[in-house]
């Protein structure tokens, strides 16, 4: 059953920041630390910033409460906005559960996820800034598919440096990015000097997602009217994110007559989770609101749930400032064989903090039982998760048989942020029986913990703002 | 701009052949030529007939306008119906026409098609009459996908006999289906004594779609409780689809305050087109409406645009009845690369009598164009058409331009039938400069039509329903 009034996209994004009972703990400047490899080879001089758009800076600091969104982007989101919401009618009888589940659908859109939302935005404000062109390094392709689409819609070149692995494992990603006009190249490429030299030491395989960032970095810095993208895990990328949110608020407000006792997204980095959960977190503080707002990550990467709280990197470039997180490490990496997506170590600043003071919670589940719910989800209500989404799923899932058990009957809503169409070889593997669970011993953690740099503790008077350059 | 306001999933299909000013042409039984050696590999006896539930059987042969959708085929459409109803204005702006353009969107269910609308409708009259199991011939695999999730509602187990090249180069169609319960298997397969000896004799890659349902149907008879579903070309998949049509009708109606001057849908065997026109046929011969009626078909499979009228098989299964039909002979092959979809090789006899009769056009496109037109679709609207569905955007644009340029700016309705995330490889192929254009020479199509069955004229007096056996 889907949502019947037509809502209007919002004309302001929710900045959960101006409402915080705590400070956020500031940034301190990147150190070159011997841990990570990929940072060496790269050869940047110190003292290197990232070259951001100063909406998007003062967005990292604002205390402003709705930041409104510039009108050619809410044009642009109008295109595909408000998304649905769907109450989950079949679900619930196949599951035979007495709560209302309720799902806000975020991958009908070009990109397939809920991360157009932020790099349509991003690329506007780069634009603006008289940047001419992008570059961004992408894992599986998802954020790199997005950012695609909103450089086209801007007018800014783009460049995707993509871990080989997924560049021949997952081509058609690749050819989305292409249909976006975007050049994709495979990671380690031929194109920049770090590449090259990782490419002859230790062969294609060698990439990862940190040193795509890297190649794209060094693509950046060479080439004039070019900037990087760092990608979706900025608290800003969590801002342009909350859309979800406050059109989800909205529809079941007004078109199911209710507010959700439960909210529940899944957690990579963080715009999932806090741009389904940060108006309702919001209304906890300002409100009193009684809502549950539950973050998902999977068992084969648990920073929430079993990471450490402390200052970290936020990616291997070597350049961008530390953060305060929780984070298992940038060089964790399972033994296991882990399809669901979320691998990114660590969790935003903003969500590490509302986390540690207990303003949301955190759960971790198995893969093959996320896989079981998406199969299940498809089936009820004919939308193939991404398996990152299906962390959000499953979580609604254990909710409501909880809450039966129990004897309440909650409205929950969760985020389906992606659709599972380009992640059929996951799903592949699961029907062949392929997926095991990801097991984490406590030595692995406390190996990668290990590896995290030292760092002194933070000037409290140096803020976000100041720790990284801006353009235009 | 989505249509805004919730129109009712209509409560019964229409039945244009209720109006239709002109009687069609009788079947007549198959006879067994020499030209198929599929057929004579199967080695079935004489004399042998489809197993069709009475239901359907009735439903070819009704004179009734409205035939009512059975309740649990109606809540099961009501999961993801109505569908969207979109005004493409950031196309419309892109091209820069005066016309309105409107599309209707079918690709936002499980199966990723229109073809679900059948599907589940034949599942629901086969599991109504009895039968336990399905076996179908899937070619790419989207009927496939369709009947297993309808099997699947239905409580029906499914087999499907998936062309070995298209289970081999498509491998996630056939991870849908796995997901829906189905046993899907190449054909040919060792599983059918007709792919056994083909597998032996000629190699996997000998198979085709009418191999395909060959094995399907040497299965059904082998199988108790089990009955073979044709596909997606009968006059009853064109009944159910065209629930399309109406809803179309409607919306446009009710949230755009007009009716559309042209209608246009691709032409594969016939419930993509006859979905969202047969409303419209209907108006015409009813109340007299000027609305043209636009098929699409590619050039590379030409059957209205250059086709013969004459009876012909309607698959390769030996069994079923010939029909009247516009059609390029069911051994046309063309040499060039055609990946566009649409291959049917004859277009169902509803579809051929209307344009026989001058009721609805028909036009052709080559694949570079319908790309073409299709990626620019995709970065307007953020849908990325299915090929088949792509043949209709770019006759929608077409027919824009050509309005343009004589001053007229007309309500252009046309079908999105499908997406094309499972049809990457196409895209691909077109973003590296693969696709040339199928050039068809009359030759081929004489070579072809001359190993079409001559057959006597039919008794007029003899009725489609007399023409299969029945089942339940």
């Amino acid at each position: 059953m889907v949502a019947t009034s037509r809502i209007e996209v919002p004309s302001a994004w929710y900045n959960v920041t101006a409402d915080l009972p705590f400070a956020l703990p500031p940034d301190i400047p990147q150190i070159r630390t011997p841990a990570d490899p990929a940072r060496q080879e790269m050869g940047l001089p110190e003292g290197l910033k990232l070259q951001i758009p100063l909406a998007l800076v003062r967005q990292m600091s604002s205390r402003q409460r709705e930041i409104a969104i510039p009108d050619p982007v809410r044009e642009r989101y109008r295109s595909w906005r408000p998304t649905p919401l769907v109450r989950a009618l079949r679900l619930e009888r196949q599951i035979g559960t007495r709560a209302r589940l309720y799902y806000k659908y975020e991958g009908g859109n070009g990109s397939g996820s809920h991360k157009l939302c932020t790099a349509l935005a991003q690329a506007y404000y780069y634009a603006q800034a008289g940047v001419e062109r992008l570059t961004t390094g992408t894992g599986a392709g998802q954020w790199g598919t997005a950012l695609a689409i909103g450089c086209q819609e801007f007018g800014l070149a783009c460049k995707v440096y993509m871990v080989a692995r997924s560049f021949r494992e997952k081509p058609y990603r690749k050819t989305m990015m292409r249909l976006s006009r975007a050049e994709v190249v495979p990671s380690p490429s031929g194109d920049t000097a770090a590449g090259a030299a990782l490419r002859a030491r230790a062969g294609l395989d060698a990439g990862n997602i940190a040193f795509a960032v890297t190649e794209a970095l060094e693509d950046a810095l060479a080439t004039p009217g070019t900037q990087l993208a760092v990608g979706s895990g900025e608290g800003y990328a969590i801002l342009h994110s909350t859309v979800l949110g406050l059109e989800a608020r909205d529809q079941m407000s007004q078109d199911f007559g209710e507010a959700p006792d439960i909210v529940i997204g899944s957690l990579g980095a963080g715009s999932n989770f806090g741009g389904i959960a940060m108006p309702f977190v919001g209304d906890k503080i300002r409100h009193g609101s009684r809502v549950r707002c539950i973050s998902v990550e999977p068992q084969g990467c648990p920073k929430l749930t079993r990471g450490a709280y402390r200052y970290d990197v936020t990616d291997g470039s070597g350049v961008t400032p530390l953060q305060k997180m929780y984070t298992l490490g940038s060089q964790f990496r399972t033994a296991g064989k882990h399809v669901g997506g979320l691998r990114y170590h660590a969790c935003s600043k903003l969500i590490s903090a509302l986390y540690h003071h207990r303003l949301i919670e955190a759960v971790a589940y198995g893969q093959s039982d996320v896989f079981a719910s998406a199969a299940r989800f498809y089936a009820a209500e004919g939308i193939l998760p991404a398996p990152e989404s299906a962390h959000a799923v499953h979580a609604a899932i254990r909710e409501a048989q909880a809450a039966d058990a129990e004897g309440r009957a909650p409205a929950i809503l969760f985020c389906l942020s992606g659709h599972g169409l380009l992640d059929l070889s996951a799903y592949d593997e699961y029907l062949e029986g392929d997926l095991g669970d990801v097991e984490v011993t406590d030595d692995e953690i406390a190996r990668s913990l290990a590896l995290v740099p030292d760092v002194p503790s933070p000037d409290r008077a140096r803020t976000d703002a100041v720790a990284v350059g801006r353009v235009g």
